[in-house]
């Protein structure tokens, strides 16, 4: 980056470039663990972040936010930078479980064409986000608010539960977990979940047949050569 | 408090002064995070505790209990102890998962009047619960079962989940968390509230027909003032 | 065991004696919390293990998998050791939140007559396993796939969630936990639960009817033998 | 309190009563393990707090602290409050990791007459707080700074680690941990951990010479009551 | 086993069959580490298990106790099963931090030559067990006391910090962790523990004078075959 | 990046840019904590990180290495690109607490000149690596060893413990936590960590006087401005 380093907290970057728009439509069909998959394991946020419902699901473009502990003055900055289709990425500097989101943040969200909320923090008003259908995936439920004191930034790489997100890539987040797609890898990371997808719609009618993954994975040959002893007598 | 210190554990108290019934009643309307803003962010229980279904409101008169870690002998001795639109507020003495309280308890509790419990400790048979309809937020679900051994306290003053609770005071918890209402400060608290809410009304408004936060709550200037930078140009 | 000390990971047992399948659905009926309490309380795994959708329950014979972290390779192994009225017990060699299961190994699973699967792991697709009504006891949900390199075993005990588990034993599993019930002992404690059941069952009319625990159970001389006092003066 | 609700945050009391420094400096003689008995188990802050050093120990009358998150302004209004022999207690309205606490706040402390700091969030530069001989008890480690934006309280009830702390109240904190002494309980508490501590000097003299604490404790005959048996054959 | 079920908790047997003490004693020359490797990777307690003091080394025969949580009365029943050379290995029926041991009952133990204590749970009077050279390995340090109320068992099979312990067992612990080697298998771990020292010594020379893991392991090939690619340019 | 998407995970760069080593190794002589506040507060990892001795401390340029779970083979193949100077700085694309890492492969790290390991996952050997003087920063100790079978990658981007590193930017791990000073930013993170500490001697100073950070931070007028309250009386 070539602000100086003063700047970093600090930077509000109003043109990113986004995936296309059309390849991120076509990635929301997929689910996660299809995702993750095609692109070869990585990418995926942490097992801790959890959606506010059941049912939730969201597929956009992130728009991402750098937060500091207890102050979300940026999450307002940041909705003005939303465009319908986007998604908010939103870090913290620090761990943080207090409730930077509520429902006016997404019924401002919502009027700008926000898919979704992905936050490393909490949320609150899950009640109401519930009734909207606004869906969030957070890590913690907290009533407790935030103050607008410090900058942060908006629109710069951020790392969110573990995973680093520019942005413009494509988030995809479900019940499983959320993934971020990089921006320009969309094609192809959906040209690999389309050909993964469709070997294991296959691979679903021959195990409901009662097939054996063992087979047809062609696993048992190292079992044995792994030196793995089936035994017969009942001990 | 003017017994024997041998006596904080062991001491039940049959009167207390409760929060007026209409005062607590008038705060039922409100959201956790809502009364906890109108408080000034005070009287927060920690967002580890969670209901055991969805949907879950409460609101009433606390019945403080303090239990022996496994022990849940004064949940028995509390019941006595409850009134029509009390709820008991349970702390233990060390930190314990166990179940203390099943569908015989919630029966029990139920009959004489209580709109629900918060436990800092596990509770069982959350089936049979969320059939009954009986409320309960607790940081953990476990089948474990306790004794009945070692003695207590009802209603003398506790910490549950992080935050001070007297009996009397008012409790009101919902999906979004667990807040204390000074007993006195009840009338107060529903002003504030009410005013808070009324304002947010107005703001969910503005901010759907697309309004931003950033300009209503005059944050521009400020921004500037920090020293942060819109950027324009794409990296 | 008579293996020699190498091969304990890498040994699949074919035959394992079950518990008996009526005695195994005579339990069925029984809550966890009252299995386990007609246990003498003893056989519970530990309350971070949660059912991934509300209302699953299950009871079937254990078939159980050591698994290596990160890889699935056994869970293949472990479904042809399947029969109908199975549950999977999987434990890990080590800590580990990944995605073990998912779609795939549930029809699998279904296909061979399995009733649920409990892991001290990840599993994944819960939508689609939701749907499914397959019922799975996990520590994380997590998208994160698994490997196929290194073998674990398939029907020796393990210890899964801190129980011990041996093959054939009996697993039932609700919203309150995972209790396990040893094979032999299975008509045992079907009888001491019916006992217990049925005098809970008197006792929650007497609750429902007003009457106090105090005094049906006889807690009140006790209390006051150790001290506790009760109090009316207003502080 | 009989200030305006709004006023709880904000509040600096500069007068407190101290509990009387001749009884406070007779309970640092004690360990807290022998301190948190006598007092009947009560008063003990949650095990998650730890010294920042081995072999720290202090005893002090409490200063306490209300502290917004991420925000250590009231750490320097604290400063001015404390007097020789006081001990900074302070709280954090949410959940909270950052580094509050530094050397020159400790040179601060230090140069007040403060004997230590008991912190339910993070601290920093410990190597060299260890080198001053500082001693402090926090839940983390973090070289993350704080702002001051928002004020909080000094001198107010607050709650650390789960346990109630009143300005004045004696504070004893070791290796195993921090109890509350109630400022005019301090004598009798100390009473009674000389009256327990003389016993177990003579309980530790018997079990060095081999005798069991199931017969001076009298043990045996209620195991048998209870059920308990004895097996000497191998299995 | 062969006691009716109820007596589960509450059985306490006096002759158990421990591994050869010579057998035990070869093992206490090896780490953690090595012997975990020697025995396959099964085995290991939970990581959460720490020494309370660094430098903690202990190598005994299982006595073990399965504690109900908050109450040590079974600690002191060990007492009087332990000999020479004995550890002790202590697990609860639920979760609990509390401190069920201090520096009474290492007096007890040490008198009966026991060499150490592994308990999934809380400790206290950590500075004395210190200064004694007692060594304890647990999951928590807590001051809370514990009662003396319910049985629990001693020398049966138990689970502790996630592995299967049977009395009799070798236990050797360290700074990295807790190994339980089963009672017959000692010599045989004793023997696969020193060829894999001796070859990792030689490994260690190899090393030390600058030759790769990837050569000597043979691991280039297979990198290349797995498509890993070697890239030289500076991006 | 210009690798197709499947290569991701294989990926071994030889030639990175490092930091300048003479503006490396001027950071050395700073805490991390006056560092991260040089830097604006940003890069630093989660405290969750812990040094395995006291008073382990280092300063280098980052080998990356991106490792799956339970596999360490990635860390033979970066021991080969380490040159003197270097950190390794380990993540796992999933969490793991698994031994990735002990007295073998630090021997080997050591002879070529690496200074220290930042990884987000286990260690072990942690008592001969004391005594080796070789530092790491780990997020577990743990016996458990892990398996060569699935490649990940060397010198390319990774989150490690929440913050982002690139290879060749400067590594500074103290007892306070770890912090990232990207590549190009060492000579000015230097120069402002000098004017800080340069302001905190003179700071410290005043301090020790007795002045307080209330007063010559100008803290008192904002204090009244917000409303807050000093009172005199005793309550």
């Amino acid at each position: 980056m070539d602000f100086p380093l003063t700047h970093q907290l600090g930077v509000v970057r109003r043109r990113i470039p986004r995936a296309d728009a059309a390849a991120r439509d076509r990635l929301a069909g997929f689910g996660v663990a299809t995702l993750h998959e095609a692109m070869g394991r990585v990418g995926l946020m942490k097992p801790y972040m959890r959606p506010i419902y059941a049912g939730a699901h969201a597929c956009g473009t992130a728009v991402t936010v750098l937060l500091q502990p207890g102050d979300n003055w940026m999450m307002h900055v940041a909705a003005e930078q939303i465009r319908p289709g986007d998604i908010v990425v939103a870090a913290v500097t620090a761990e943080c479980t207090d409730g930077y989101f509520g429902d006016l943040l997404a019924t401002s969200f919502k009027a700008r064409g926000a898919c979704g909320l992905v936050i490393d923090a909490g949320v609150r008003d899950v009640r109401t986000l519930t009734g909207m259908g606004f869906p969030v995936w957070s890590k913690a439920i907290s009533a407790k608010g935030t103050i607008k004191a410090t900058p942060g930034s908006v629109n710069v790489p951020v790392v969110c539960a573990g995973a680093a997100v520019k942005p413009g890539d494509v988030i995809v987040a479900d019940a499983d977990g959320i993934v971020v797609v990089p921006r320009l890898q969309a094609p192809e990371v959906r040209r690999l979940a389309r050909d993964r997808y469709a070997k294991e719609s296959q691979t679903r009618e021959r195990l409901k047949n009662g097939e054996l993954g063992l087979d047809f994975y062609g696993l048992r040959t190292r079992l044995t050569e792994l030196g793995v002893v089936y035994v017969d007598k009942e001990e």
